[in-house]
């Protein structure tokens, strides 16, 4: 069974080495730092600081921003019972890739005039903001794929990541502070199309791994709780300074604070005997941060800012109850984490949003960009998920056979549980592979 | 038995729901965005900003504020063996409503010329201290009530505080900088309250639940550490700017450090063989921050704050050793958490240390009138924590049984707590309920 | 057996009561507040602050390097099945008393003109500077100590530190502002000393709970994630405002995603069948901040910084596959978490990279001091640590016998794993100790 030839060592080491050797490379032609002025000398302290820009005004920001994608999106992944290695660590060196790639995707179009790319805090916060498309659709694949398949997908979305957000943001004009469209929805879209053209018949009757348990779930709560917190920065940290940055991280704060209230109502009126679900709780109190994206910095209200995370926290938890069932059962959609319901409708809500608010003048634009500009993002990530799905669906890329799906053991050396256990034989198995080829 | 009907599937959804709509809707009537100017132009980037006033300046601030509610709160009560997920989950949950209601009951008392609630970055942090009174007391009785008893407590808790705190701080002028007195010892005491109206006399020779095992412990310390880094910024948050901020910074830091040498120390002397105790490790460490709270703008000293700290180490351990068991068994009050030994007697000790600090001048102030906060913080709580506690003693809000207490399970679903233990069928039982009815 | 006394009743609790109560002394004798002005008036608010420097300004960097000393630290050595009460609880507890003595030893050489030692905010993130080398010996020596051979060391090493690093710094005047060579390398050769001197023969065919179990790697990769995020603001908080501070900032944040490719690479290339491990990504990937730390403010270029991290990462594993093995076995040297791995090559490596950088002038100085700063580091560490080894090595210092090491249990209360195990007995060996005297 050659597409399943799961043992990493040649070619993952090699394709990782050679990725970061040519980045280096791509970063020593085409690099420079940038403080946001034209000087360049290092050699002095710089103590007539008050007339220049503030270079490292971002910086907390960019901090907040950096601990939601390492922390949140990685701990968030943790809930699969044996899959923890492989959801932090994973998501810790796709998006360490990503960030030096998406430096340079981003950079392209914003070379200064000797042609170079000036790295400065906005360009880490933007570099951060292209990894997030690739953990959300790492979200979709999660447990099915291998690290070779994954860093593959992550130069191919970020590259067209950044291809739809030059079109959206840059020729569009569109508004998109918070990137409702161009970052969640595309990401979620992406990951789905991939998911489907990964498309595994073994799995449609479930897979013992492909749950949580006590501890994993305490684990995802990080994941969630930390997202859930510096969400007003990822929304405004590229919000032109002042008012409107401000209203982007009021109108963030208070829609994820409305959403809870709602994602919990439903959760507990949709479960057996009116329970809370850890899957909503962990996934649909978020949505109203991925919801309010695009109309963050905009006029909307306090309370309009509350109505869309209400109404996000809503569809987010029906759609993890009752959508993904079907989508996986009917469409062979497979979404590991429910990234549709966390990022793809409420991603699609916020593009919508962020329609009405303009054509209602909460901020200047054109309505009609807005749409484009959210008809864009599907698109490119339908197709662009599509045949990133193909070309990662080649059978010597490592993918792991059904049967190991969701098990941190096929690429990673995993210890017992229990150090006990281990001694009654209980958990022999887990620490060897199930089936090694 | 009607008072044990825990299906939450109607009363809990409703509540919640209604809660969130009236507060829209208040919102909307009421609030307005501000970032401390009069204008109100957000379709425009503010430029000028170099003569107005930074409305970001405290956002660090507020996040790590943030995180000391969501994270701090959340985490360290998921101590107990089997009730991480309503720890950390109802934590959210109270929190996030509680900020809404905050921000309105605070707001009554600072509306703009219009009559609207003005919201900014200063709000936001009045708010989020808002829930930790809630939070402070959701620790004494912990495992032992439903969500809906919690989400009335939260609205009782936070109006009948924001009365006390207006009255405390606005009438009586007292310095209560980091709210030993306004937030920690009413918050103690407003839960003790209710857990004593709350008493169960089956729960006299203790719970197989109450109680935790290693990875709980180690899950509670990731909310000690976090509550220990930031308290710097809870009690200077709202401080004046410049030197009293900074003030306020180094001596919750001193305060801290020395608190954690006397708390380790008495620990050791007072447990079996010299060993330490996890609960006084995670909780006596943060007296320092609570005791040094009304004290902490104030010229008192790098000294005068460690010694606050140490002092404060030294009672909150002996607390939990003897006086706890004390109250449980004499007084009928049942405190999960030992909030009286790190929120109760340290908050009590701040309030004196704050009238002896502007006795002997520290800052201006008037040595009476901080006794008067005091015991109106005191007097409040108390009174206040008997009227919620009859109300929440109602028959018809879904309170557990005792044999249900200090278990996710009843309002949760749980999965297993490991796989292979499911399949032998060890955990079973604790993937359903024990009593449903 | 006397010198397996391990019972710490009273010795403990005396030395932390004694060392705190005299640092307090200390304090009241030495310490100031100082916002960097000379006026002291704490009693009205500071209204004009446009023209006096900011004392605020760097507090959310110290923050960033607080949480990478309090939970970095702390819980990247909670890799230990057995042992996280202690790795995270002493980490907490050496922390601080460190920065309280750090305070002392480094304000020493910055009197101001009365004689007194001003606290602010950048005395603060210097404390905490100084108490990281105290946390990176107790990697080396960790589950080989007792609390009270622990706190000796720390008085010790931080006096020490603080003389090497103003022979360095200040008068050699070598750069190191992220302190490849004055904390880091320095930190892991002074705690390889202690563990050479501290050698236990009767753990050289290893030790049953001298390893990881699945859950403790999570709680680990908690503390690296953390670490990894705000390294940039560790190498950058003390460099000089503007240019020099952001190019620190994005020098690091290169150089730990460079990293993190090189360390999955070789990870995967030297384990069995291609398989990543746990132990090279816990550490190997946090080696480009320690080794980017020297050169982290000069002009170096980002590709530079990126090349740094890449030999980093690659010199990191190849020493925890290879070397460590060899100079445990050879060397008598058992370093528990590897420091020599991620502090100590990667220092010396900060170390010749700072000497080759200035000399081809990447920022003023003088390369044979930068030479001179790096052998004062090591010879320091290792006399120093010599030292500080025989002291410890003192029979009444509770060290714990060979059988007891790498457990929780002989310093604390440790409930059982599981409540189930424990009624059926599996873990009652685990909540007792296996030798007490």
């Amino acid at each position: 069974m050659p597409a399943y030839a799961t043992n990493m060592r040649l070619k993952f080491p090699i394709l990782a080495l050679i990725l970061e050797i040519i980045t280096i490379i791509l970063f020593a032609v085409f690099t420079v730092y940038s403080d946001g002025t034209n000087h360049d000398d290092h050699k002095k302290p710089s103590n007539e600081t008050h007339d220049e820009p503030e270079p490292m005004k971002l910086y907390p920001m960019f901090q907040d921003v950096h601990v939601m994608i390492f922390i949140g999106f990685g701990f968030l992944m943790t809930f699969l019972k044996r899959y923890g290695f492989s959801s932090v660590g994973l998501n810790l060196l796709l998006a360490a890739f990503g960030l030096q790639w998406g430096l340079l995707m981003k950079g392209i179009w914003h070379r200064d005039a000797a042609g170079k790319i000036p790295i400065g805090i906005d360009s880490m916060i933007n570099a951060d903001f292209s990894t997030a498309t690739v953990l959300i659709s790492f979200g979709a694949v999660l447990g099915k794929t291998s690290p070779v398949q994954l860093l593959i997908m992550t130069v191919l979305e970020i590259t067209i990541f950044c291809l739809n957000e030059h079109l959206a943001v840059e020729i569009l004009e569109a508004n998109d502070v918070g990137a409702s469209m161009t970052i969640h929805a595309f990401g979620a879209y992406f990951g789905l199309a991939v998911a489907r053209v990964l498309y595994r018949p073994g799995l449609r009757n479930g897979h013992e791994n492909d749950g949580s348990v006590y501890h994993s779930d305490m684990f995802a709560m990080i994941g969630t709780v930390f997202l859930w917190m510096f969400w007003p920065s990822f929304n405004s940290a590229i919000a032109d300074p002042g008012l409107p940055q401000l209203t982007a991280v009021i109108n963030t704060y208070l829609s994820l604070a409305a959403c809870v209230l709602s994602a919990y109502a439903i959760s507990s009126l949709v479960e057996h005997k009116g329970k809370l679900d850890m899957v909503h709780i962990q996934n649909a109190t978020l949505a109203g941060g991925v919801a309010v994206g695009t109309c963050a910095d905009m006029n909307i209200g306090p309370f309009g800012a509350m109505l869309i995370g209400f109404v996000a926290g809503i569809i987010s938890t029906v759609g993890f109850k009752y959508l993904s069932p079907i989508l996986a059962a009917n469409l062979g959609i497979q979404d590991t984490c429910g990234v549709h319901n966390l990022h793809g409708m409420p991603g699609i809500l916020g593009g919508l949003a962020g329609i009405v608010a303009v054509a209602l003048g909460k901020k200047d634009g054109d309505a009609a960009m807005q749409a484009a500009a959210l008809a864009s993002s599907l698109g490119f990530a339908l197709v662009g998920g599509a045949i990133t799905g193909l070309i990662m669906k080649l059978p010597f890329w490592g993918q792991p056979p059904d049967q190991n799906c969701f098990d941190d053991s096929i690429y990673w050396e995993v210890p017992a549980e229990e150090e006990e256990n281990e001694e009654s034989g209980a958990h022999a198995d887990h620490s060897k592979n199930k089936a090694e080829v």
